[in-house]
């Protein structure tokens, strides 16, 4: 979940935030803040083309969805850089059930420390929530399964010195 | 090294990749591209406060900076989702000498990935620079030495739930 998007401002980093969560191994992006398409036709655009089968929608009112999705039984994790180290919580985060990661923009509610059961901070210098939320991943999550993405309509073939990248007929 | 900034859209992008470049381990940031002085500015002010010796500046031809570079013997490590895979590839990348890791914007020059000695794909799927050069760095630096910012005029102490930064009677 991205709080606090705003439409100018956070165009960009918005966007790559959603395609770094899709290629880290999220099922789902909510985007909240200001309401904003472009972000959402971009995650779906990318998904469609390099594939999986990412969710993406809009959530007005993140606070009191992050309060039931906790009563439900849902984790929150929460990357900040107020928070704790990462090496050495991600590792006593359990994988089971489901789990929210919130990042945040310039401000977040003080209510998101005290509902959230991780406050995890990927270092505790000021950085970017992109880098935050893909070395959190990374970590936690470790290598996604390299079928994930395999009903694309490209595929990028790893390569020492070019580019090299398939249509796989579907286009 | 960000190559093809461009001072409207990349604004916010190319200022997290340098904030993130500091945090995982980068001595210096070049930019190049569009000439703008806004992400040379954040970089320093956030260096200020948060301590370490970040030098940044701007690069007005970054080709020719980078084959001098090269002829100098120092190693170009080019991140780029069309690469060889990031975890088999960094613990080959030996740490001595000047190592300068370029990230790019939509447009790379295709001579760049002649002229690197490493083209790095943090995943072959399409995310983000910032991401890109945080998981590379986190992954082939390591952990930093907690010594690198202890100058700074503040200081955030790790929290399990709230925000606790101490200003270090410096400000």
């Amino acid at each position: 979940m991205r709080l606090g998007h705003r439409v100018e401002r956070d165009k960009r980093i918005t966007s790559h935030l959603g395609l770094t969560a899709r290629a880290f191994g999220a099922d789902e992006i909510l985007l909240s803040g200001e309401e904003d398409e472009t972000p959402l036709e971009t995650w779906r655009s990318v998904s469609k083309r390099f594939g999986g089968s990412l969710e993406c929608g809009y959530e007005p009112k993140p606070m009191r969805w992050l309060r039931s999705f906790s009563k439900d039984g849902g984790k929150i994790i929460h990357l900040t850089m107020y928070g704790e180290p990462w090496r050495k919580k991600s590792e006593k985060i359990p994988f089971e059930g489901r789990v929210a990661v919130v990042v945040g923009g310039t401000k977040v509610p003080g209510e998101l420390f005290g509902i959230s059961d991780y406050n995890i901070a990927v270092g505790n210098q000021p950085h970017s929530e992109v880098a935050a939320l893909a070395v959190f991943l990374d970590t936690w999550l470790g290598e996604a399964d390299p079928g994930r993405f395999s009903d694309g309509e490209v595929e990028v073939i790893p390569s020492e010195s070019g580019k090299n990248i398939v249509s796989k007929g579907k286009e």
